[in-house]
């Protein structure tokens, strides 16, 4: 595997019907449109196969990887020859826990990792009442996965705002973070872009934000913008609101100028403080 | 002391010529000004005695707060009953040692803290060469102050890339945090609101971040745009690049809203990770 090799990401933004099964085949079709397109690596969006509705993910849930919409990514994945992080759907455990969880397959169809939310979304804003936590686990670990030699790391939206689990992830050597997300239209407009930005600036990695767009009639409007951000805080790929699929290219060159010119990884004082995870 | 007391801040973009007793009588006038509009805390710029010129700073080093700044500042402070921060000068330490350091005077010209810069300005973009380390040396402490009912957490601009101090001063209780800083025509477009925004959304606290002017024939050219950001994000009062002063005021009540409504600060995953200074 090549030290150099370049790394291009496809950001699916699709609008989320109420059936399942409509929605995985959507999936499916901007899969095969990501890799006709050449991505080596497609990110739906958070909660891809159901609405965004706290009560009623439990209804929706299925086990990974072998409910309908694992097996679907898995062989999908093998199929195209191209790995795929499936946003986020409704993961049932054994013991009958629901968590907001992102799978991972490789270009063999393989599971080869699975965030469960760490932070659920619990607010309270103006016009924007949602406690996920009323149905849903929260997970507990860190999720880093390597890929054609990149390594990346993996939230589920809300995770995005905490800069500690992104930090840690960078100082484990991270060089693109993958967030499926589904921003509304209050903290959409006013935080999107700002933590997307602030994460990759911060850390000096790729930062790959996918939204679902926003569905008519749906009671959760999703914000969109989904987008592609470098090292820098620069965007190389983004969407608006409609639905669609963008492409966007990693380049460790790019990835290496800006961590030369501007080396804050290096530069933070381990001598005066530490982040743990705790469960190091 | 009122707990929802308000406080206001005036931040003060001034140009920085090459003459300290110039900026000195200056700034002077500039804090009279604040103060008849009503300021209860003045913010002066990063390094506004001197230029900002690596090469120079031991030449205009002096000690704090007794020297011809520390006294200007002490006297002013207490001859108009309005807090400063006064920015940031070249200090010189006992042993000779020069820092990039903000102090802070209260009403009655007292200093009540003064901070070192932590994290130095050592960057190689194209176009803006600068090491600061090649003549400073870096504090080692986080700063936090009070004032009239008021938390403050100071720090001095590179300062603002790394979330880990202003996440430890948050959790240690700053409401209001004050970023003299000078950024500059390469970083100041790219990350000056990003960072500020970013630091305020992520802890909901304010963020004040005051710069110089820009300096006509200066060999460093500030970025201005200094601003005051709210715990939302939002932009309470802001000027562009000429020299100026602009008013704004925090509001207890708009803080505790938005804690209330997006509790960032309470669902950090405290049993997964944690953050700490290690000389605690």
């Amino acid at each position: 595997m090549s030290d150099d090799k370049s790394l291009t990401l496809a950001l699916i933004q699709m609008r989320v019907e109420s059936d399942p099964a409509a929605n995985r085949a959507k999936a499916e079709n901007f899969l095969r449109r990501a890799r006709e397109h050449g991505a080596d690596l497609a990110v739906l969006p958070e909660m891809f196969v159901c609405p965004y509705d706290q009560a009623r993910f439990p209804e929706f849930a299925e086990p990974l990887p072998d409910g309908p919409t694992g097996r679907m990514l898995s062989s999908l994945s093998r199929e195209l020859g191209m790995a795929v992080v499936g946003g986020s759907l409704p993961e049932q455990d054994a013991a009958g826990r629901v968590f907001n969880t992102s799978p991972v397959f490789d270009t063999q169809g393989r599971l080869i990792a699975a965030h469960r939310k760490v932070h659920l979304f619990d607010v309270d804003l103006p016009g924007m009442r949602f406690f996920e936590s009323t149905t849903l686990s929260a997970g507990e670990e860190l999720t880093v996965f390597d890929l054609s030699g990149w390594r990346i790391g993996l939230g589920v939206c809300y995770d995005v705002r905490f800069p500690e689990p992104w930090r840690l992830m960078a100082l484990g050597g991270a060089e693109l973070m993958v967030v499926p997300g589904a921003f509304n239209p209050v903290t959409g407009p006013a935080h999107w872009d700002l933590v997307l930005r602030a994460r990759a600036v911060e850390n000096t990695v790729y930062v790959a934000g996918v939204s679902p767009a926003p569905t008519p009639g749906a009671s959760y409007q999703a914000w969109g913008h989904s987008k592609l951000v470098d090292p820098f805080g620069e965007i190389v790929a983004s969407l608006e609101r409609q639905e669609g699929l963008v492409l966007g290219s990693l380049d460790r060159t790019r990835l290496r100028a800006v961590r030369k010119r501007l080396p804050v990884l290096d530069q933070r004082r381990t001598d005066l403080y530490s982040i743990r995870w705790s469960k190091e």
